[in-house]
């Protein structure tokens, strides 16, 4: 049986892994103020080309999105961001537990606009009851999108221009961001530290055992941020861990090189349902890839494949997900590719 | 220069690191719901002789603490501990990030006494106003605490019993717990899983890269404790990580074998500092160690070693604090035993 | 000028002052332990025929449903409810600030229906990822609804059947309670006693000076509530103000007896707009009316009156309301109708 | 019977109620936007000298500490304060609800001191952990102290002075702050205005029927505060009662001159006690007085009066709590002062 369902599925890159062992008898100081968290740092900074940016690193995606917006917001501002987003739908209201509404607007193949984010903000200020309403303080777009999607640079160069104008913080989630990066490199790290306030590069989906770096180009979320993890209990004691493994898979640009990678994967299994004919929910160009199949179809490849069920289409139909990753092997998808051109 | 500041200085023990990578290319379910995170499950209800406990894995201490913490108390209750409790000065206040007051008690030894726990309930009960002070909802202890010391088993029944007579939830930190099963076989895991409502079993501090057992003997405690941790940020997606490494620690009583052999190196640091008529903060059994120095003789020693500076004493003298752990290489501590006895 | 904005424009009715007046320099209990709020919790049961129902009195709406929510959802929990509803779009994010997330539903007319409430629960329970997503726990409803509407005896009984059959709790917001019993006396007090886990009567906008009763017909919303109320800054010191005024205005009949007067004040408003041809945005029966105006009326109008604007239409038209409550004046009604009438 | 147990027996004073009597037809804007609240808050910035100062008005004092201070901390923050002060004690962990740690400080008669804070602030800052610890941002004393003591002017100013060197807010909870300033002059309103970065001055135990204002003569906490007040349920519909109230019981310096009736009430209680010898707890100035009695005493008193228990002394006897206030009754006064003489 070969999985396809996430990007989760297996351990490490071989190179992380062998950096956790070669590091591993070694003595450091905990909680992340280490040389390899340093020098992760340090590579970040570089790729970014923002030397004063501010990097941490915490275990994981909601330890990330919740610390971030809860260290940024004041009590009664909310974050805007597409209805379909992670923090709406998939983390148990972590944000609400911080005590911050999310602002859920509608979406276009997992993407919110400018225009969206100024209206509400417009919609809030003018509003004669306006201290009765959540004041919007946050915009969260994620990159690639929970559907697979990307934003392209105009996109992103509006929406932070938007929050610029009005003093909204512009927050991206890279859970997925190798596979972003390597998938449109106009939207690169140096444009992210331009127009966001804080970002992620995400390492549990793309080659660590686990892990995201926080990137911080903005000074007026760097101060005390550490506190905030600590409260929040993404602190690691071992901490060098993630430096560990983030500078292995940052180095010499391995991240973007193994992500190439895993979206070509993704994208010969794209081409081979559209060979076939079966249409795509969109025509994504990344790690995920989200055909539309009869049912039958789908329990035949269920008996040597899994994939995640997306949503029912209606018509005996559903759509489904098949993601490639860093560490994804190739033979499993040879296998798919040959079993898609016999269906 | 070798290092006794902490239990989380160096990476993973020999056997867990072998564990990972030997499953490192394995495809599992994620979130904690795969066969090795099965596993370790079933040897911790051996272990504890509870074939009903629930037994969650989170990535560190403070994590487990404020989710089940969060989990348990209703908004208006709190948690009594120690005054020296991890949770009332060590975690940037997250356990009233999640809306509920540490009601900390004076300890002696970092440990609190099951009269002192009677008499709190007592005294919020029988306040004419007890609706405007806060109502003690569970009590919280560490063991090992965080002086280093343990609690007796008379001294846990007697807790326990009290927090069972009055309705409260018994929850015991147990970040150092091998340590102290190895120190003192009558508080067992079979004890603990009677006494407690919930406790956890550290793997930070003994020989995991990361991790945390939390174990739910009391069914009160079970339903839905998955939403809590997922929505606290602490739920790993490549869950198998935490599972793969406890059951390698756990398997054969490996866990409290390592254990032993650090409490041995501290005892001997711990018997070196006492021959050269150094006294101590407390005699801990444990692994970590708490002689009172002179100042020059700190320094002397910090030529070659770190150690954590615990506390001013006046008169020229501070308690430093020095600790073995299962990973801790006995090189480090023959050199430090030489060095003592030249003293 | 006279004023239709809303209905917290007047001090109170002229009975309520009176008694105020008439129990100033009496010494009582603080906290709502007095005479006068017992007197009122004694009415209150009588007139929902459920003799074990606890009564609460808080200052105001947002205190009531923020301390209702809070004190009934485990941390993980939602609460389902219509867009509109007053928790999702007026409370500045009370709810949230409390740590729960509002499910929020599309709605017709502000309401929302069974179906809905099923179809939400099923969702979340069948989702594999269900443990990621927040827990429906309660409903909310309000009536009359935000849009001045009222849920029928059929309706609230068809929700209130769902949510019992699959463990959520029923509560609803009654800040104009008093206008929906006149209106519709199906509707009645025992009914919702026997619909809901909890469900308030606005005191504020019905002819008191401030204060809602906190009803809580439902055995298990009823343990250390004034705890719940005391911690969220709704227990009022002076409590026995809001046992004197709810005692004042809910004897004998008089609440709806004087709420009927307004509903009939605001009908002749409505049907005066209806006579001249204005359409409405939904036939109101209570005390609140929504005419469609041309915007050169509306300029005419706010000449000699004020109401609110509720929503633009587009095409040069807006909505606008006019609201009548226990205390407005008739004169300034037969002014208004005159004014209409020659439009 | 004569109560004396506290200083929120009895409804308004006279003037109170007259005018809300007198104002109780009109129509006003709602949410403290009504001239009534604009002539209170001109009134107190008169008398604060403080005509930058920006005012509001809540219905109670848990409500103005837990909007205060949640809308000033940032989330790591905590607020210093007297293990006394009633937000540690007495109001059920609000103020951990909404996130922050109370830091109790031991006290003196109720009262802190500068040297207290400082050192506080610099253990904190000092510690190697101390990101792992809760920040002090805020120190909050009240005036009168939950003991009846009164900060001098010397004591309040080191304070404040510590607070502005080291970056932290300064709250002075007045819930009974009337009191104080009849019993001393020299800590007046525009002392406060000067050294605060946000006080309270109490109304419900002041003669108002309820209702605290919260003055921010501190432009960091000015902005958007009306968004903390609605969003923690503080926000009053029918908002001009408390500006009413309040300009009602300021103006011409009413509210001093029946404060200073009250404290000269108490003293008169106070100096018939040591009259008969009977110690007191301290030596209160304002309107509560602690003697303490024998218990056979204050069974016979009990026989005609009611008075607070405030704590055991053991030796058989007790120290009780006797309060005058705006409205207490000089009949009762004068039947306790001749029952005490013949004791």
């Amino acid at each position: 049986m070969y999985c396809f369902d996430s990007d989760y599925l297996e351990g490490a890159d071989e190179r992380v892994m062998q950096a956790l062992a070669a590091t591993n008898s070694e003595q450091t100081a905990g909680y992340g103020e280490d040389p390899h968290c340093e020098r992760a740092r340090r590579i970040i900074r570089d790729l970014t080309k923002c030397p004063d940016a501010v990097v941490h690193f915490v275990t994981g995606g909601t330890q990330a999105n919740l610390t971030v917006i809860a260290a940024t917001l004041r009590p009664w501002e909310g974050v805007l961001c597409a209805d379909t987003a992670h923090i709406n739908v998939h983390e148990t209201g972590a944000i609400e537990a911080t005590g911050h509404k999310v602002l859920a607007l509608p979406q276009v193949e997992g993407k919110i606009t400018a225009v969206q984010v100024l209206e509400s903000i417009v919609a809030q200020r003018e509003d004669r009851a306006h201290e009765h309403c959540v004041k919007p303080g946050m915009v969260y777009v994620s990159h690639p999108t929970e559907m697979g999607t990307l934003y392209s640079k105009d996109e992103l160069c509006a929406i932070s221009a938007v929050c610029r104008q009005n003093g909204l913080c512009l927050y991206l989630d890279g859970a997925r961001l190798g596979y972003g990066l390597a998938a449109d490199p106009l939207v690169d790290l140096p444009l992210l530290a331009d127009l966001c306030d804080a970002f992620t590069i995400g390492g549990t989906k793309a080659g660590l055992l686990f892990g995201e770096a926080i990137v911080l180009p903005s000074q007026k979320l760097q101060a005390e941020f550490r506190y905030a993890i600590k409260q929040r209990g993404g602190m690691l004691a071992k901490g060098r861990l993630l430096g560990v493994q983030f500078a292995a898979m940052l180095a010499g640009g391995y991240l973007v090189e193994r992500c190439a990678r895993a979206n070509a994967l993704a994208q010969q299994i794209k081409k081979a349902f559209v060979d076939k004919g079966f249409p795509l929910l969109s025509d994504t160009a990344a790690n995920q890839v989200f055909p539309i199949l009869p049912d039958d179809v789908i329990q035949k490849l269920q008996r040597k494949y899994s994939f995640s069920h997306w949503q029912a289409m209606g018509g005996g139909r559903s759509v489904v997900r098949f993601c490639a990753s860093v560490t994804t092997e190739e033979a499993g998808v040879a296998a798919l590719l040959r079993d898609i051109s016999f269906l």
